[in-house]
């Protein structure tokens, strides 16, 4: 299906804390290329991230990378394994179910094209939208999802609709073939076990940040 | 520092969870009010979003609104209630450094502001972009974030800048006096400990969707 997929694609599922930590490492590295940094050690990145080196060591054990003693990991090859790790440099098709404010949006940030992300197409209901392109990327009414969906052989089915519709529309993503659901909506949604679902909560980050804020204002 | 804040806004921190559940909660009290459902219980609650039953007591005793035995709470205001208590009916004033692709995008979606966020200004060091508006939000220079960051009394500094720039912007956003950073980078930011760190780590929820498929596919 992914006919970019690079050798070093990983076969076991990374524990999700690893994958989160992986990607402060890879802009980590990438902010030291930039500085026409050659080596760096697990030392050197604790230091900089906070985090524990043996952590750090044992993260990175799961790249096809050595380090060497003393001089630690040569920056280019490590970003270069990060980042095809982290799928990053695979290319990976996505719809985009509700092209309003949030769905526009995410169809215009040309930026997640670096982070391997591709969306093709983009799906809503308002006859205003429908028939449009943002950047290339056609708008076509939600009725023609699944049809489309397979055409383009999308895997990726990203969900920014209102909440009244973000369960009935990740059901037709998964009805249509779709193997994730990037849930941008606050709705919890539920899906055969199949279909893997990645929330992005930023509505629950904004109430983070507002209640930190007024405790520490109070 | 905000003159609208509602009565209902919290005065002791939240726990993290709490916060990450209620707007699930608040999104299906929205839907079940566009459905005219007048009442809900924790019970009906815990059926459709699969947390337990006591837990969601627990979590919505944190509101200052009690439910009836046997019907439950009133709709309408457990939705006035969940969205006072979350700061998405306050105003919080933003600004934003980085209008590349995913601070313009930001910046246009008009939807954070139904969720308390209003963003005041943009920061970028390009020429092109400078001096220039998204929807009515007007992009400076840098240099001037922080003669604006006051003159707004803006409390959150959003960063959406590239890895190599975010540490330094976010150091500049603190010593300007933003309460709070809300980090759209990869990268691990740090700073003085009266200044709240809030991450969406899109990249990351990204790698976790790639890892996830890659191993049920193979």
């Amino acid at each position: 299906m992914n006919e970019n997929k690079t050798p070093t694609a990983p076969r076991e599922p990374a524990p999700e804390p690893t994958l989160r930590r992986l990607p402060w490492y890879l802009a980590f590295v990438s902010m030291l290329r930039s500085r026409n940094i050659d080596h760096v050690s697990s030392t050197a990145i604790s230091k900089e991230l906070n985090v524990d080196a043996s952590q750090i060591a044992k993260d990175l054990s799961v790249l096809d990378i050595k380090g060497k003693t003393r001089i630690g990991y040569r920056v280019a090859d490590l970003e270069k394994a990060l980042a095809a790790f982290l799928g990053f440099t695979s290319k990976h098709n996505a719809i985009m179910a509700g092209v309003g404010s949030l769905g526009s949006a995410l169809i215009a940030d040309t930026g997640l094209e670096r982070f391997g992300l591709n969306i093709v197409a983009g799906f809503d209901i308002n006859p205003d939208i429908v028939g449009t392109t943002i950047k290339n990327v056609p708008i076509f009414h939600i009725s023609e999802l699944a049809e489309r969906r397979a055409a383009y052989n999308a895997e990726i089915g990203i969900v920014a609709v209102p909440v009244e519709q973000a369960q009935q529309v990740a059901d037709t993503m998964a009805a249509a073939g779709v193997s994730a659901l990037w849930n941008f909506t606050p709705v919890r949604l539920s899906a055969k076990s199949d279909v893997v679902i990645v929330d992005t909560s930023i509505y629950a980050d904004l109430a983070l940040i507002y209640n930190r804020i007024d405790c520490s204002r109070s």
